[in-house]
């Protein structure tokens, strides 16, 4: 049998601070010798599975085709199954529990194909304890697929369309605008809403921004530099959404935005 | 000469907020290009030489078998010699200070067999003024040792019963209960103890923990997701230890638990 | 054609937070996958600029040679261009903003041979919005080195002369002796400055060091060893510049040291 994938991309919210990363690459190591795999982000706050699904989804475009691992468990154990969803026509397999965190990124791909219930002990490790999903479940099945394993051979087939769906908020038209959400405040604190720029397009430019008790008027621009030094904007930021940005500053630091908070854009009068 | 070894197994309390550990990475790329190198943790606290050693030993079930190069030193500088040894009747070489940061690993897998002090000078790199002797003494050694050189060419032989070694606290048992110790702290909050669930088998279930001038009684259970929503138990964790945890929040966070705090386990009423 | 470089070494100011040096990775793992890549360090702060230079030529001296990819970008947009400076005879090349950031390093190895403007379509992606350069301009750049595309290839000549040049402070003697500056501060609170042992060797040995409010008799000692346990003293650190350090604690800490203070050398009466 050829293996089929030789890139494994994770993703958890394990921090960098203990060995629970460099444990889950030595499983892999250990048992793919050959697997290339490339760390995602290992950054996504603790238990926050929306934050982790968007993660995701920004970077899928540009990920090497094969495993991706992803774990976020607001269990912290294994509260959920761990499943393997075929993407792309097997151009690649989704491992990860079953709680959301994949569901976005699998719909951006054009949905699941074959999925599975990972259970095959052969492809687990035993555990001296409780079950470290990720150690024991997820790095050992996504070793094993780069050996060549089938998806089949993980566990028993699972209906698609009965995994656990996304929550990934929508942007409300209401009388007094368009009401968008902080879906993430980046490194630099440009705080990323759930509208592009097409959805505002009517409004005209600028727009007035309100949020909590404040309210600010915005341009909008392509770019970065087309921000006049010293001035929060929307930006068209490199995933193609709109974000409030400041050059060379934290617009959210600034402005007190976090993520889920809402800010409704309207027309300046 | 056929090389034994093909990968690095990096731990340290560098942290990744400058260049330290890219610079290890780099020593090992020039010296030894086809060495595979797994960061384990480059996040143990500074000079914390028994968080360390105690990340070496919940890890070291899983890791692939070759070079451990550990790095946590206290002094900050070349204090404590550099030593090489052999573990596992040479199925692995582990490299670090003398300063009992391998000890409980090395007593894991065995005991020593071959120590050497590291210093033969072909092997390090000459430095511009103090050594770091992560990058001049031990990243060339774990690259020469890869590429073949074997470990006696590094240095003169030591004694392995000289070595400094560990301390690992032991739990007591008294009479008020058996006396038990925070261990780790992990990333979601879950306080792991020096005690695994045999050694309070006979204490029933639930158990009460008293520390610092608090007092809580406990389930025990075996999975995380035995813990009732909104409560907090003790967990056999991962490890095979029991954990102060509590579902989908942080355990220590919430009862203030911290490393090194002694936790008293005794039978309730 | 032949690749003359396997190896891309990163830096950058993006954190490990989230997913933007995974994506990095990703774009060069599917554009040139056999090409190693090595993470120097992405913990520089946020938009610091001379933070990053610095850092580039302290671990200089220990890279593989080959591609360095470096973004800390004031703008955190394209507000700068995107150059590649072929440096020691074509042995590397440098890839990053035109702001300075590569400047000190490329004067280490020698100055700058060819230079040129990325610019090619080809060899970039398409953004969805704003242009995220390492994403879209220098990784595909940095894979395309290594597939054995020649630098000429990326863009348009530019004169080496007239790139950004570096701001690194030099010291000043002054009447009240030699005026150093606080470069970095490392992981353990190693307060760099910016002389070495010889720029106060007339001073004698202690030498008495004032900054803000406050003053200090340092010895100066050639290994953090030579500091007596529970002293603050001036340490040849490992990259041969004056440190002030503590054995085992922070010296910047205790002492309140920051990058950028000023501190006046003199000799002791």
């Amino acid at each position: 049998m050829t293996a089929r994938y030789d890139t494994i991309t994770l993703l958890s919210d394990f921090g960098l601070g203990d060995e629970s990363v460099g444990v889950v690459h030595s499983v892999i190591g250990e048992l793919a010798p050959g697997a290339r795999v490339i760390d995602l982000s290992h950054g996504i706050p603790p238990f926050d599975v929306r934050a982790g699904a968007l993660a995701l989804v920004r970077a899928l475009p540009y990920l090497v085709p094969g495993v991706l691992l992803a774990s976020v468990d607001p269990g912290g154990g294994p509260r959920d199954r761990s499943i393997a969803v075929e993407v792309g026509d097997g151009a690649g397999v989704f491992l990860g529990p079953d709680n959301g965190l994949l569901a976005p990124a699998v719909a951006l791909v054009g949905g699941a194909g074959r999925a599975v219930e990972i259970t095959t002990s052969e492809y687990r490790l035993e555990s001296p304890g409780s079950t470290f999903l990720a150690r024991d479940v997820l790095a050992p099945a996504a070793a094993h697929l780069t050996l060549g394993t089938d998806l089949s051979e993980l566990g028993p087939a699972v209906d698609p369309a009965g995994l656990v769906p996304a929550l990934v908020p929508i942007p409300r038209v209401e009388e007094e605008g368009v009401v968008a959400e902080v879906l993430w405040v980046d490194h630099f604190g440009n705080a990323q809403l759930n509208v592009d720029v097409d959805a505002i397009a009517h409004l005209g430019d600028p727009v007035v921004a309100r949020f909590g008790d404040s309210s600010r008027t915005l341009s909008v621009v392509t770019a970065y530099d087309g921000l006049p030094e010293g001035r929060v904007g929307l930006v068209v930021d490199a995933h193609g959404m709109l974000s409030v940005s400041a050059a060379r500053r934290s617009a959210a630091g600034e402005l007190g935005l976090s993520v889920g908070d809402e800010v409704t854009l309207s027309e300046a009068e």
